[in-house]
Order: C-alpha cells, then structure tokens, then sequence
C-alpha cells in the first residue's frame, strides 16, 4: 500500500462529466490498495468569471477580498468531486486549504506557506477516506483566507505530500509526461521517463509550462517524488525525482523556449561602484525580475549593459530607469522585442564540454545571430530574434539526439493554476 | 451613533447592479454616524445552480458536502460587497461564517448556533470598517462548514445583532414591511408600523413569508428590535418588538393564510391508553411536523380523530401511519387535499371576547364551513376549503378594520432563505 497525492488541475475537473472521470480515476487508485488524497483546482473558466464580475464592482480588485472570493472556486470542485467519489461508493471528505492545515503567510495573491498542520487529512485517511483538499488556498495567522499565487494548486499537492510523506505526488495533466521540447513545435519530441529536480526546475523557469518552478522546488526540498502524467489516459508519464537516470546518449534532456522577453539596454552609465545595485535593486523594488545581464566593456569611464525581463515589465521597467535618470546618469535607454530565449537543459552537460559551443553552432546554421547568452551547469540559454524559433527548435532537437518515432499526445487547453 | 445589522437577502444582491446598490445603501447608514453590520445571502439563483450541479454528481446530495458547496454561494457575495463598498471609498471587510465566529451543533443542512464568538466583528467595527458577514453559515465543534437550513440568512443577522448588542436588526427585503394580510389579494392591505414578537411570530408561523419564524424567536428571545423593509426604496417599515403600541380599534393586526395543508383522518381507532402518543410519536420520529389535531367522540371503545401535516408532507404521514397499523389497529385513514388554514392574529383578542365568534360569522356569511379550528391566546385558525381563499380573506380584512386606502409596494422573487 502507497499513499499518493493526486492532482487535478482546472481543465481536467472542467465540468461534471470530467469530475466524474477523476472520481473514477480516484476510486481505481484507492481500489488498487492504495491510500489517496486529491488535490483540486478550481472548475475551468470559474476563475476568471469570478473576476470579471468582481471587475464590474471594483477595478482595483482588492487583494484581501478578491483572495476570498477566488477561494471559492476550489471550494466548489472538492464539494462536488467530493460527491461524485461517494456516488462510486467510496468514502470521501473535502476539506479547504485551512480545514487540512495550510498556514500561509498573509501577502494576499501570493502568499507563502509557512506551516502544514494536516491532522485532519491523516485522521481522515486512517478510516479508509479519501481525501479531497481544495488547492491553492491557505489561512494566515489572522484567520484570513490566502491563495497562493501562480503555481499554486502544484504546490499545494507538493506541499501536502512531504507534510503526510507521501510515497509519491502526481500531478494529472493535459499532456502526456514532460517533453523534450514543445510538441506542438516538434512532432517527433520525446516523452522522458525520468527527469531530475535541477532538471525540471531549468525547463519550468524556462517556460515549459506543465510544472511550476515553485512546486518544483518545494518537491526538491522535500524530495518528494513527482509524476506528470495525463488525466486523459493511462500512459506512463514522467517521474521528476534526485536521481533520475540519464538515457543512453543523452547529453541534452530537453530543449525550452520563452517568447515573454524583452531586452533593455542601458548606453552609456558612469561607471563608479554601487552603479549595478542601484539599478537593478530599483528594479527589483518595482518587483520587475530581471534575467539575464550583460556588461560589454568599458570606455572613457562609461560602460554599456544589457539585460533581459517579462515582455510584459518592458513598459514598467523602461519607466522605472526614467525615474532615476537624476541620481544615476546614462546617455541612453534603448529596448528591443521581437525576441525569444532557447534554452538547452540537461545534468549531462557538466561532464560533456563542447554543448555549449554544439548549440552556437546549430544557430549559425540557422543564419540566426545571437543577442545574449547565459549559462549555468546543466544549462545555457540564447537570446536569439524570434521569426526563426520553430527550425531553430527543430535542429537543435535532431542535433542533441532527442528525435523520436512516437507521435507525442497533446491535451487541451493548460491549466492556469 | 448606533450599531445596525442590517440584512440583504438573496433577490436584493441578484446582480452586480443591484450589489452596487445595497453598498450604496449601506454606506448611506454608515455616513449618518452609524457602524454597519452587512450579513448577505447568496446572489439570486446561485443556489439552485450549484444544487442542479451538484445533483449531476450524486442524486443523494451528502449533506456534509452540500454544505461544503452551498457556502460558497455566500462567501462569493460578501467578497464582491466588500469590494463594492471599497469601491466607494469606505473601508469594509468580509468575513465567512465561522470568521465571524458562529459555532454551531454539526447536522449538516440544519445546524443550530450554539455560540457566537464575535471578536474579529467588533475589532472590525472599532477600526470605522463596515463588516460583511456571510449568512447561513457557521462552523461545527469539529471544524466542518455547516449551514443553518431555512431562514438561516434572517437567523445569522439576528443571532450577530443580539451577540454584538446591535441597537437594531434591519432585515431588508421585497416587500415594504409586514402587511395586515398578502397585498397580492388585498389591495388595501395595511402596512403594520409595529407588532409584536408574539404575533409576527404567529404570522410568521402561519405562512407569512417575509421572516422566518426561527429569526423572529431568536429575537424575541433576545430583545432585538428587528425592522423590516423595502431594499428597493427608503420607506418606513416594519418594527417588529417587545411592547408594540396597538392602533386605535384595531384587535386583529393581521390575517394569514397558509395552502400547504392536507388533512389525515384516522377513523376507528381503539380508544386505549397512549394511541395518541403512539401516532404522533411515530410521525414525528419520521420528522412530519403535524398541526392542528382534532380528536372526536369516542363510539363502542374506537375513536376518530384528524390532523393536519403539511401537504408535502401528506403521503409521507400516509406511508408511516400503514406501517403501524399491525401495532395499533384502525378501521381506515382518510386523507383530503384542496384545503386552506386561515388565521387572524393579534395580541388584542385577549381582552376583546367574541373575535373568534366573528371570524365564524364571516366564514358563515361566506358559505363556507369549517374544517378544523384551533386557537391561542393570540390567534384564531380555521382550516377551509381552498376555492374560496380569496373573498373570505378580503371579509376577514375588512370585518376587523384593516382595510386602509394606501396600495401596498410588492416587489420581486421572495428570497429563500
């Protein structure tokens, strides 16, 4: 007997025919002799109803109310799913976030878990229950309702399964396991069977989107391991866990992109000490993160750098520098879009050099000139213009070994939580 | 400065226009000088929708989580009032049953307070915010989610109001007040400006809809003053107390009727020690409320006698009587349908004799003959044929003086809870 913690995100529990499916899918888990708390996610499109009618009353959507009001939608699907279990003949209880002992901090839309107290969901399981737990939620210490931000819902199942040391956490999805790059990019990608945590954490920051960075890390902590795996069929998925075991000839584990980038250089500062800080503790205090930075050299005292953010800060952050123009001078602000950032990921790399110099080759093939490069062990990512993303994709996928035969399954829309 | 509690039901938050409204409302109260309690129902219609839903599921509706699911209707209406109220530029906060402190008996569907702690409440009111506290709700000694059942959004106002020593309970509803009788039969209805516990309870008890008798005991017991009025325009209400001065000439205030009524008539009964009990014993056990009762003559050791149940209750109380006929042998149970108990009622009969004689004259003059009568000290009930509801009502109303010349305000859908 195990005790998995099983978790269904907003597509998979889109309507009352999907939540049966999972109730079923809970049911022959718990029927396989295993102990079984679920973790869920909000009803398709109940979020963002909820937030357009709030919209109508108040623009500003005030944080503590919209954290009340969002909760709900959770509350909802373990209700029902709750129903749907018992209907198969099955004990279930649903508790919310606070009933199965998410503490959280109280910074409203993101707040942090500080404790999991889950008495309840242990009680609960030792008389044969299934669990069901209301992701994305918590309680401060003032006894106010909290979500938990982007990731959220992943994060909770994570969390809770190192807080009842689960032999396992899964995470039900749209897709088939985690790729070696985008499948609807690449036809033949490759479903791995095993990924590290580092692994995992570099494809996640780099916008593979199946998992967040956040829930990630949280397993990698807790070294709890995770499964993705699709809620639409029976298929393997991929395990993320310490020691995942590298595939034959495989240096390269997977290959991600982030279309949400922009670059913003800075020409001309006065290069005195404390310059870097100000500029990028300014941005930071604007909560604008910045990712890559470049420093190209220094001439007549003044030196130029560049660096990438979220598309989507570009505006913040270009008016962010305009506001300290006075204490920090520069001749020039220039910006650019347009851009996306590939990556390669793979533990492989630290005991294979040349990756590295493999991937600027592929590019220059592709004609493809690169802005801004960075590095880690078991990474390294190109800025590079965007028109050519998919046949860069597609080579550097063939280069590194990665193609496949199997035709990659893609489910529907992505879960938001 | 005094406190309110003022309460919204359902039809008077149906949309987000009209949720703008009562925070307009609202804030009127607080900016004469007074501090506002604000206790909502859910939004129109999203009970029912989340019943249909849930039913999808499993027909059974488990009643731990119904309620897990029904609360949600409430805590999405108080976080969007909150917000409505921000957004006219006053502070508010919104709090879920078991945050404002209500702890309750755990049957689920129908759970009593058994204790109001309402310290975050008035720490709110203290700090000038208007607080908004969801209806119908509270929390078992075991950390479950419960609701009151039927009248609970009225009960929740009344029990906070009495807990914080509210000077008043505002219960804002369709209607402009508590009528003489139904203005959809009588147009010359009379508004009452004031009635008593006793007889509002009365009324209540007796089909007048506007307040659930449960909130009205709960005020009595407490000595809330509880005012009922229109959320749709500013007129005066009702005020509902202790010691409500009586019109000049007016013995009965008010006349109510009630369609949901069968009769059950068991004839030849062994006329043995304990039948009785052994009847309403075994109709209670099956949770079948039973009214007027009427035992007559008793004939060579067998007796007869009649009740009234509630007509949805009617082949319930059939089936249970047939399963106790081994027990306790009778010639035949006869039940009628089609049938109406009308009531008039008020505090001034005790001191005028012959108001009973009255209203069998009027039902006499009517041709209509009576089924069953049962009375109190404050009230006189007769059970009639349905069919001619209408003209004995107008004859009643204008026999004790109700009639007025003002034409009553009616408005929409009643709220349900």
């Amino acid at each position: 007997m195990s005790l998995y913690v099983m978790k269904f995100g907003g597509s998979s529990v889109g309507d009352t025919e999907r939540m049966k499916r999972v109730a079923k899918r809970v049911v022959e888990k718990q029927s396989e002799g295993h102990q079984c708390v679920v973790v869920v996610s909000a009803m398709g499109d109940t979020t963002d109803e909820l937030i357009d009618q709030a919209k109508l009353l108040n623009e500003q959507l005030p944080a503590r109310e919209l954290d009340m009001l969002m909760t709900t939608g959770e509350q909802i699907s373990i209700a029902l799913l709750s129903m749907a279990i018992q209907q198969l003949g099955h004990e279930a209880v649903s508790f919310t976030g606070w009933q199965a002992g998410f503490r959280t901090e109280s910074d409203f839309g993101r707040a942090r878990i500080t404790d999991i107290q889950p008495q309840r969901v242990l009680d609960a399981l030792s008389s044969n229950k299934i669990v069901v737990v209301a992701g994305f939620q918590g309680m401060s210490a003032d006894g106010d309702i909290t979500t938990l931000g982007r990731g959220g819902s992943d994060t909770t199942a994570v969390a809770l399964a190192a807080a009842i040391q689960a032999d396992a956490c899964e995470i039900y999805t749209d897709v088939d396991g985690i790729y070696s790059t985008d499948p609807r990019i690449v036809k033949v990608a490759r479903k791995l069977k095993e990924i590290s945590y580092d692994e995992m954490l570099e494809l996640a920051n780099l916008g593979a989107a199946v998992l967040h960075p956040r829930a990630v890390e949280y397993a990698k902590h807790n070294r709890v391991p995770l499964i993705v795996r699709s809620s639409f069929n029976h298929n393997e998925g991929t395990v993320v866990k310490e020691d995942a075991v590298m595939e034959q000839g495989v240096v390269v584990s997977g290959i991600a992109y982030d279309k949400n980038v922009a670059r913003i250089s800075i020409l001309g500062v006065a290069d005195i000490p404390g310059v870097l800080a100000k500029v990028f503790g300014t941005l930071a205090a604007a909560k604008i993160d910045v990712d890559i930075i470049v420093q190209s050299g220094v001439e007549a005292g003044k030196a130029d750098f560049s660096f990438t953010v979220a598309l989507t800060d570009r505006e913040a952050a270009l008016k962010t520098l305009e506001g300290i123009r006075g204490e920090l001078p520069y001749r020039e602000v220039t910006s650019e879009e347009n851009l996306v950032k590939v990556s390669i990921v793979g533990a492989g790399m630290v005991s294979h050099p040349g990756v590295a110099a493999q991937m600027f080759a592929v590019l220059a093939e592709q004609g493809v000139s690169i802005k801004m490069v960075s590095t880690s062990e078991i990474k390294v990512s190109c800025v590079i213009e965007a028109g050519k993303l998919h046949e860069v994709i597609q080579a550097l996928h063939t280069a590194y070994n990665l193609d496949t035969e199997e035709q990659a399954f893609v489910g529907g829309p992505k879960d938001r939580r």
